[in-house]
């Protein structure tokens, strides 16, 4: 009766039938159309007359290029909706690529990059750790909870960053994200002026992080990496915001030099710029020891250090961090408690007690050992199967492991055709708009067993001619 | 040393000791000597030349505003961080506030609204669906979820809102976000160009929807609500989106009537503007049955319906959604992506068990029947104790009875003399910056036991004068 009121084939003024006749016509109770009838007047579709009976209303809703549901017609839907999507902010307008990456499933040999081993993790211990914040909660009162993050979440991660980059710092530097790519977004919330701000990114570099710049209106500009990482002296001068993974390259693999990173802080101090310090695999430093993150060497407050739990632990967590100067810690909170008020409860006390009790540092002992062996096993395989026509780029450890392709380009093809062979290895041009950038493939070694990584290897050679 | 090198304690060209004479000096293996070396080497910090030794490496840094960390100057870092401050975007130079509730423990007496009751939550069931959950994940890749959200998630998502709001939609069209509040902050990055769009909210309204769209950049048009519901003749007409609460208005609980919804469904037809509904607590419909919904009425694609588990289920689960239309769904996909990639997928998975077997229909059960029996004697402790100067709003059912008071403005000043007995509620002026809001009181009934309302609403009375 709504709807047919609401479309006018019930039209205003209309006198409805009694609701004793109206239950007789269909064959329900009385009481039922007069629970009706009391609904819609209250809610004014009908009105009672002084003297009796119940009309309809004169709600006269007027269409504007769209029909009653029963009558839609195709096309002026279709033009409502071009003139709706017309409203949506530029960057919008035209979707933005959405990254899905394939099942797992889809691949015999997977070395794709970024994601762990799921096999080794004590999922035992989570599980139990879960349930035991659980029934912690279903004593609480149900309210809000912390906008930063879990107080006992916060200590653990400053403890965590002092062992795995020296970073000295207090729990309330710390803000608790959904991941590295919240990181990023609420960063660029707070920086961005939409068409003016500049903001450099690495090239090849980790996609999502300029994609959350970009959003937010920033105008990127894409500076080269070589060998001692992101080439400062190649920064625009008017450069804001410079987004650097300087301890482990995201895709290229190098660490950034001593000297670059004096150039860099450098350049923030000059110009009054912050640097976000992307550490996505931190926990995973090479055999040598850790290197320090430039958050560590930051005297001046400009450094924001984010850090994940996506790559040690799993991505689905949806969990990672923030250490941030201390000038930005209230507009920080502030943009995180308009995005979405705080990190899932549930996840952050599991986490919390997973490290406090020492069982990340034991899970990072035994990942650090399964990835250190996969990526030698991958390094022996390229110069047995590939030396002449792969070159791999020394690296500090982690998670994956860059080759370039010596003579022509030619991984994308090499990439496709393995993958009709079960194969899934991403070339560096993935990370990339440059057609210049250099040519090669990222290796990671979270996802494929050792004893798969020959074979795997070997098919992606065949395909590099 | 890295520090040392770094600040220039050691200077450039220094030829460091040998590493047998360091050893011995320091007591220490000189192997240990030797990786250091190694790892300074490989990092830069020092060079070896050729024909012997090792030298500290030029890094040159110089250093503006900020001095090394031992010999740190408070003045210029202030310096330096006002200066950085002042490269944020405006709307968070001078930080925005962030709402921080007091705890519950701090009052005997706790109409906080929009909180649940947790006590007869099944945290028993939901636990055991949360290790369910968490086997069937470990079983699973460990590779980033679906960012519109799980599937079964979505497909339960369906099913509620056709139950609680006649709302026929399919998987497709929900987006699972962190709560309601990133639905708003999403749907605002899509549609808000800076200092340009304008956004309309409802005065009282909901302040937190009101930042998502502030901190995006709109320009906020604050309408007035009178027991109709939103004010519509009074929508400026340059209005591009509207956030609306038409179920149930926070904070005055009146429901829109059926003139307004078809007033403001011709207002965005006519100026194509888009419609944010937020039903923040639909699941509690009044004794009088479901009303429908905006978004049921939609026939041209403009309304985002938005729906939340904070208030059925509890706040800190952080899960949402967004019922939008299709032409929008792509963008919201990728918005998502670039804010946080996908909600934490364990709460996911565990709350579509929850919702397909039945566990939330029959907890909504029961909490619908708590809530009304508070609501009813609360409604009549004010009829007794107050009915020459509160008058209670008539609603719809849901978590809070709104009451105005009648004569002077007195709300606030009760609200501060009744915290002082340990009794927590809000005046309606929390809600609104116009000072010509309505005078009165949001009472929740989420937090309060039954048997507490009596005395909490004697010593609130008491502050009346």
């Amino acid at each position: 009766m709504r709807a047919a009121i609401f479309e006018g084939r019930l039209s205003g003024g209309f006198r409805l039938p009694g609701s004793r006749q109206l239950a007789e016509s269909l064959g329900i109770s009385r009481n039922s159309v007069v629970a009706v009838y009391d609904l819609l007047l209250s809610e004014g579709y009908v009105q009672a007359r002084p003297g009796g009976g119940t009309f309809v209303a004169h709600i006269g809703r007027v269409r504007h290029g769209s029909v009653a549901k029963p009558r839609r017609s195709a096309q002026r839907s279709t033009d409502a909706e071009a003139a709706l999507t017309g409203r949506m902010a530029p960057y919008w307008r035209t979707t933005p690529a959405v990254m899905r990456a394939q099942p797992a499933s889809s691949y015999s040999f997977d070395f794709l990059a970024g994601c762990p081993d799921r096999e080794c993790f004590p999922h035992d211990v989570w599980r139990r750790l879960a349930g035991r914040a659980l029934r912690a909660s279903s004593k609480a009162p149900a309210l809000y909870g912390e906008i930063e993050g879990r107080a006992q979440l916060r200590d653990a991660v400053t403890k965590h960053v002092a062992f795995i980059r020296a970073i000295a710092c207090s729990a309330q530097d710390v803000v608790v994200t959904n991941g590295a790519q919240q990181a990023f977004d609420l960063i660029a919330r707070l920086f961005v002026e939409p068409g003016r701000t500049v903001v450099a990114v690495e090239s090849p570099g980790y996609a999502p992080m300029r994609w959350a710049f970009e959003a937010a209106g920033a105008q990127i500009a894409s500076v080269r990496v070589d060998e001692e990482g992101l080439v400062v002296e190649e920064l625009p001068r008017s450069t804001r915001v410079i987004c650097v993974s300087p301890s482990h390259q995201f895709p290229m693999g190098v660490a950034m030099s001593a000297r670059r990173r004096a150039q860099l802080l450098d350049f923030a101090g000059h110009h009054r710029a912050v640097i976000v310090e992307d550490d996505y695999d931190g926990e995973f430093a090479g055999a040598a020891g850790p290197i320090d993150a430039l958050k560590t060497l930051d005297d001046a407050g400009q450094v924001f250090y984010v850090g994940t739990f996506s790559k040690c632990l799993f991505p689905a967590l949806r969990l990672g961090y923030i250490v941030a100067p201390p000038w930005a810690l209230g507009a920080l909170a502030a943009a995180k408690q308009r995005t979405d008020w705080h990190a899932n409860a549930l996840g952050q006390d599991t986490l919390a007690a997973f490290m406090l009790e020492g069982h990340l540092a034991r899970h990072l002992r035994k990942i650090r050992a399964l990835y250190s062996e996969r990526r030698r096993i991958l390094e022996a395989a390229i110069r047995r199967f590939a030396s002449d026509r792969l070159r791999i780029v020394s690296a500090p450890g982690g998670l994956h492991v860059t080759a370039l392709t010596t003579g022509p380009r030619r991984s994308d093809r090499a990439a496709l055709g393995a993958a009709e062979e079960r194969v899934r290895v991403l070339p560096i041009s993935r990370y990339s708009a440059d057609p210049k950038a250099p040519d090669g493939f990222v290796f990671g070694v979270g996802l494929i067993a050792a004893n798969r990584v020959d074979t795997g290897l070997a098919r992606l050679v065949r395909h590099l001619g």
